[in-house]
């Protein structure tokens, strides 16, 4: 097994963009290039994370004109889908792809172009990755999330405000990010008083949609001194399902998905939670937080909403979680999501990360796929 | 690199399937966890190659949903598109996860439902894969294939008749595959005679719309032995891309990726166009399988014609094509071909094909994607 180096990153400004998928997606790829110094024709596969191009838009064949469009022909080149974790999925694609000896030079990029398309529309679009028996019943996304904050409020006799307090400190830190689609602060109030969408959840519990894209350059680290000095090393990524039946689980508070990946991840890093100096989580809804934090050994299990209270995850508390903004504040582009957790850790790990610099030494990424159905952790340490 | 074997395979009955794809990856899955002597819990990767059940469906998380039906819980799993390659791209996915070393048992499920939806409507979704700037001129895929079939026959004074042979061999072959969505061999007046459909070719010139799944299940080869003593090994694969934009090709009857990717391929298992027993080739439409033939070496440049004309491509022929019936008679469910053709060359290998037996120690698989955009070329031999 190679080691897998990243000597490159980028990401697009995230939000309403007036572009189409192909130019989003080329937008992250050139810019990752000119990062990493590599010209196009020197990749050798070239991933593309994407959840629904073929229905947001009617386009598909997005990775084959990407590597038109980069000019990394004849480089192999794929699609990966694993809905709203296709971005750790493509991580995980490019990671192995680098790590079986296949390739020298893999190039990763995820996008989503969404925000032409209505919240119903694109609500619909996502729901269709959960079990017909389930959607219809009207389940959605943002369903299972007011039933599992429901849960997990009454199971671990939490505040209601604890929800609140992920939204108010990962509108803070989306502050601080120049690529975030919401720049703005927001109080605990705005967030409590918002209009309700799924009990208790309200608007300001919930990720926009959102365009965007962000790419990774990753080489065998055998190789990374020929571009570079300074880079990243993947040393741990797992991924693993739960049930697709969200209801079939004993306890709909744990993701399963989270447990199991993370704890392939640290054992093939050779690193356990207390080693993470930051992370990102896959902030989709504010309980979520909650659950990768307790999942991933962040915190006791139904404890995760003290640390809330305590402050003690923002970007200078013990633990950063979000420094980016999350998907809450960041913007949550399907495909683009898990690359851009990526993004950020490298920039932490890089001391690239201007404003929103952190101490960090290792980093993790945990992207979500449905709700918990697929979850990928990634572990990358300075070189 | 760890090497990686084949120990099971599977495929459904392809054509009109009156389910939905769900139950069509899990028919597929099951036959081959039985056909390897497998269980669903030793399974820790999972992969589903499908081109576009959100499109055909209106369901996605078909991954996460056969992860579930499967009990293969808690196994990574990820769905891979590369259009109508999207099988052979799902086998060098699965080729990769266990030669990097992350997997050790991958099963990998490709599958299509389109029969539900007219010949227009799954051609409009075909066709969502090809650049907007050739769509909009009323581009679709077998546009493409009516100007490559003139520009070849014009080009190497190739008479239309040697076309309709590549029907005629391949609907004969298909009479010995069960699993073949036509039972019924054409003669060539029958195909001359046929619609036009994009001239110069025919109704019968193409590959029809289909419904079906296969499966494969891999492991490092340094197991297999726990497993069965018969086996068969990837002894290399490889992927390519060519222009997405078809016309700004130099040559339009000469396909790059394939060249590309098989001379990768050839290169990585140390073998020669000479080596190769029983092939496999992406015939959607006949004059496919001329530009695969003289792409992979079978034939000089401008020759493959009098192959076909001579008959030595034919199952008791020098270089047996298509001992499956390929695409055009087998049929063609996108996710599920080159799936399919991993299938027949891993039985025809393992001496497992029936009627259609051939003598054959090394056999190829060349799977297409778009046309010509992005091709997989895999190898595989007798233990």
């Amino acid at each position: 097994m190679e080691d897998v180096a990243i000597i490159g990153a980028s990401m697009t400004k995230f939000g309403e963009r007036d572009t189409w998928i192909q130019d989003l997606l080329a937008e992250a790829g050139i810019a990752c290039l000119e990062d990493a110094g590599v010209s196009g024709d020197a990749v050798d596969h070239l991933y593309v994370s994407n959840m629904a191009s073929g229905e947001f838009e009617g386009q598909t064949g997005t990775a084959n004109a990407l590597a038109h469009d980069l000019n990394a022909m004849p480089a192999y080149t794929q699609r990966i889908d694993q809905t709203s974790s296709s971005g750790g999925a493509g991580i995980y694609a490019a990671w192995q792809s680098v790590a079986s000896g296949a390739s020298d030079c893999t190039l990763l990029v995820g996008g989503e172009k969404m925000t032409h398309r209505t919240t119903s529309e694109a609500t619909d679009v996502i729901a269709s990755l959960t079990h017909p028996a389930e959607y219809k019943h009207g389940i959605t996304l943002p369903s299972f999330a007011g039933l599992t904050a429901r849960a997990y409020l009454d199971k671990h006799d939490a505040p209601r405000e604890s929800l609140a307090e992920v939204a108010v400190k990962n509108h803070y830190h989306g502050t601080q990010n120049p690529h975030a689609q919401f720049q703005k602060e927001v109080d605990k109030e705005t967030v409590l008083e918002s209009p309700i969408v799924a009990d208790p959840l309200r608007l300001y519990d919930f990720c926009p949609i959102t365009d965007g894209s962000a790419a990774l350059m990753l080489v065998p680290e055998s190789k990374a001194s020929e571009y570079t000095d300074d880079y990243v090393v993947i040393s741990g990524i797992a991924g693993a399902t739960d049930t697709h039946v969200v209801h079939q689980r004993p306890d709909p508070t744990v993701m399963n998905g989270v447990v199991e990946s993370g704890e392939s991840a640290y054992e093939m890093a050779g690193k356990s939670p207390e080693d993470i100096d930051v992370a990102e989580l896959h902030d989709m809804f504010t309980i979520l937080e909650f659950l990768q934090m307790e999942g991933l050994g962040f915190a006791d299990v139904g404890k995760a909403w003290e640390h809330a209270m305590e402050g003690t995850t923002y970007i200078d508390g013990e633990l950063p979680i979000n420094t980016s903004g999350g998907l809450k504040s960041k913007g949550h582009p399907l495909g683009a999501s898990g690359v851009a957790q990526g993004y950020e850790i490298y920039k932490q790990l890089m001391n690239e990360a201007g404003d929103r610099q952190v101490d960090a030494d290792v980093g993790l990424a945990c992207n979500v796929g449905g709700f918990g159905n697929c979850v990928i952790t990634t572990i990358m340490e300075q070189a």
